[in-house]
């Protein structure tokens, strides 16, 4: 301890292994190598590029923004070309002010108060997404909670319950304690006498009543437990005011005809869990994050026509949208991160392999919609503060915002996210206004509030995006086994990258952690190559 | 719908009713008085008050300053008597700069860096807790998400896995698993035949798989199902860096026999649900919420000594604590929010129905840490950001900080938070030095980084805090049968209120529903005196 603050690790573990015992220093080792059971490694650098060696990106997504940094960084000259005029591609956040023009020529000019939003694109970050806070922390992009799950929220089918919504608490705790109360008496009748020594089942059967909300006979019902999870009909209160009453759990057969239980693990999923976070502000932080790092390398309005290589480099022809002109960019390498929806319609000289598995990767349809009310109606009626309702309706989910709880003035608030077909092409198919109108008409049968208190609404179907016409690369097993590798290989001079290229597909995890692999492997690649020469 | 946005309640049904048929009229009824299973009104106004009629209340805690707040735009000459120099009451945060000196001399003099903060009192507020959010929104409390369950932080128990802590989310997953994994067998072995239609039977199989992560086989395994819940050994990641790989799931006999199943219900408990709340840099944000709203009515460092009445008024006698002198208070009425701790030891005028209730509520003994580390390791190593460790050592609790995640200074943390006897009692029985220095000893056996990187802590022992004596009142079901109404009565011209003159013991809601009932009785108590005089 002698270096006091600069002591080594080490040490560290020595000193605690001296005064703490083996299994403190054991505790220790696992907790410090951690990092491990990630598939990032936060000590990531590349060694030195040989002198001049140039390398061209197409695309400043997160995918080829990473590139960028870490390349550059190496001493490359890095030059990226993007479609759009700004900088994240479907790291995207649409506010108040902004246009956008979809194939087919609609346009929606956005009419969101300050502060209201749509991230079409990505929307959360999870804990172990650790390349992507890495760079967050390091760009200084501030986070916040994302609410995957909120117990106030609703759970809904059209076909359940008379097509009244549920809260998510209700649904959730009686799944929960029904199933408690089952397994209890199976326990108890002696069923699984073969399956557990009786100390275990003893233990089952307490562990049941704490975890299942049971009471004093392992039974599911009206009581002061299950109303301490589901809600209270009369909630308690103070003084002198009327005494809290229990509530009533929902049948147990009619839950299970309900299918409401899909929804109920959600939160429990690894994408899902908590802490889960937004950038403040919206998605594209983390886009403007990466951005100030890499903007000096951008050329904008970039629109990749066709990509060539040959044993001197790589010669990419791109349509300079603001003066409408044919350009050409020269590099030694090149970092492809263009979705493969794109990249598939552009001449591009590679193997075989690599277009047969450019061409085995559809892109998924998906449509959001970003829908202005004129008052938080959810917090204010029925305190739904953030999180998630499900429905069975194609709008698949209602989102309420996760910032500014409480404030006073107009919301906004996601009335939908449709995922994979056939909603998503229906969708898709409709004019923007169709696509809003029928958001509302559908989040109605969830909050009749919508009728009186909708201002405006945006929706974005991914399909008529023109710089990506599609949502993200849905990969098969099938389509895995036989054209991944492929897919991730460098071919000559050109290597792809994004989350198409990755086993994180639609996350940014997955293009990050696709861009840092494939800028190693090319790096290595170009060390090998200039050793051979 | 001709007025447009005045349009009325009844003409919104009537038109919901017309186009949308009775089903979305009945949501829509449902909908709009939700409020009712809350036992606040948002609606909550006091009538006229009679001219000149005046109310001493004793506490500016959230009690006092609700009912000072009401009472006053009521028209009532309103006053507040409050032994510290400041608002608030326990509901309280300490920052770096501030001093605090404990029954029995010790003074401790926090050094927390700028941003961190100890909220030894209160440190949460739920989404259903509708009377304090009303006041929160109300007073422009900025409200930020607090993290109660975390899947990436730790559930320890020293009797278990060689003390080893395990990951929340492996023993919430492993242990909904097993259970699924049970119940399916009892179902396929017939056990439930006469619980079960056939029907509702294959409907719980099918939901055990989704919910439970069991695959094809109704089994909870090493497979993607689980390592999607539980998390993988090895991550997925981007191009072709290592393939993911499933974990191991825990041994059910291990993991029933680890009691660690207790702390996985936490975040199901109403109280815990989310979305759940804390005010954006500590709570003392609604402290001086309130205090901006009532300042010019409170008297400060003003100890009460003696409570009496008459049939002419109420008479309060106090020491001014900055000036040593002793001084009266009158007005025609007093609401009474000390402590019953503090109140016990008081001379008051009052039946001895009350004075018996005030004796029968003990203070909960209750010990809250903050600790300051050089850096934030907990999210550094570990991912874990916000949310809270469980562990059976007398600390409890180890709580991260739900903000600033990422932030590359030093963090602060909640280094424990012990809740009664007998531990409440042992540590506060302690020098603070020594009860930071336990709690740091006792980390130190989850995050063996505490030795490493602690950097300077304070602990607040309730029983030690001069204006509180504990930290709140402990009912059973035996004193509220027989105390709690004589407590909640107005006696002569004195009615109590705060977080023991109610069913939410410990929250300020109950503090604060109590103040608005006690005011509302006592101002019709008043109008009804008047009128009989």
């Amino acid at each position: 301890m002698q270096q006091g603050e600069h002591i080594t690790r080490r040490e560290l573990l020595g000193w605690i292994g001296k005064t703490a015992g083996a299994a403190a220093m054991y505790r220790a080792m696992t907790s410090l190598s951690l990092a491990a059971e990630s598939t990032f490694d936060a000590s990531y650098q590349l060694s030195q590029a040989p002198k001049g060696s140039s390398i061209l990106i197409l695309g400043a997504g997160v995918a080829g923004m990473t590139a960028a940094y870490e390349l550059r960084k190496a001493g490359y000259k890095v030059r990226i070309l993007e479609y759009n005029n700004r900088a994240g591609g479907r790291c995207w956040t649409i506010r108040g002010g902004d246009t956008f023009t979809e194939l087919g020529g609609a346009t929606q000019h956005c009419q969101f108060e300050d502060g209201g939003y749509l991230n079409p694109g990505p929307w959360r970050i999870p804990y172990h997404h650790r390349a992507i806070l890495h760079y967050c922390h390091k760009f200084g992009v501030k986070l916040e909670g994302f609410v995957q799950v909120n117990y106030n929220a609703y759970v809904h089918s059209t076909q359940a319950f008379g097509g009244k919504p549920q809260r998510y608490r209700a649904i959730q705790s009686d799944y929960q304690g029904h199933v408690g109360e089952l397994l209890s008496k199976c326990i108890q009748q002696g069923a699984l006498d073969q399956e557990l020594t009786s100390e275990d089942a003893q233990r089952l059967l307490e562990s049941l009543r704490d975890w299942g909300a049971l009471d004093k006979n392992q039974q599911y019902k009206r009581s002061l437990e299950s109303s301490l999870r589901r809600g209270f009909a009369v909630h308690p209160g103070g003084g002198l005011m009327p005494e809290r009453e229990p509530s009533e759990p929902l049948d147990f057969s009619a839950l299970l005809e309900s299918q409401l239980w899909r929804s109920i693990a959600q939160g429990q999923m690894d994408d899902h869990q908590t802490q889960i976070f937004q950038p403040v502000g919206g998605m594209d932080g983390v886009a403007k994050g990466f951005e100030r790092q890499v903007k000096d390398l951008i050329t904008y309005q970039a629109k990749v026509t066709r990509i060539q290589q040959s044993d001197q480099g790589v010669t990419v022809t791109y349509d300079d949208l603001s003066s409408g002109q044919s350009q050409t960019a020269q590099a030694d390498y090149c970092i492809c991160t263009l979705p493969l929806s794109i990249l598939s319609q552009i001449p591009l000289d590679a193997g075989g392999p690599m277009q047969a598995a450019i061409r085995a990767v559809p892109s998924n349809a998906a449509v959001k919609f970003g829908l202005q009310f004129k008052r938080r109606f959810w917090e204010q009626d029925e305190a739904i503060y953030g999180g998630i309702s499900y429905t069975d309706l194609p709008i698949r989910n209602i989102a309420y915002p996760n910032y500014d709880f409480g404030s006073s003035g107009k919301g906004v608030l996601l009335g939908g996210y449709i995922w994979g077909a056939p909603n998503g092409f229906e969708f898709t198919s409709m004019t923007p206004a169709q696509r809003v109108a029928k958001a509302v008409e559908m989040g109605a049968k969830i909050h009749p509030q919508y009728l009186q208190e909708f201002d405006n609404g945006i929706a974005v179907g991914w399909h008529r995006v023109p710089w990506s016409h599609g949502c993200c690369g849905v990969w098969t097993q099938e389509s895995r086994a036989a054209h991944y590798n492929n897919l991730c290989q460098i071919d000559g001079r050109i290597v792809l990258a994004g989350e198409h290229a990755s086993y994180l597909n639609a996350w940014q995890e997955g293009a990050i952690l696709s861009a840092l692999d494939a800028s190693k492997r090319l790096h290595q690649h170009i060390l090998a190559s200039k050793e051979a020469a």
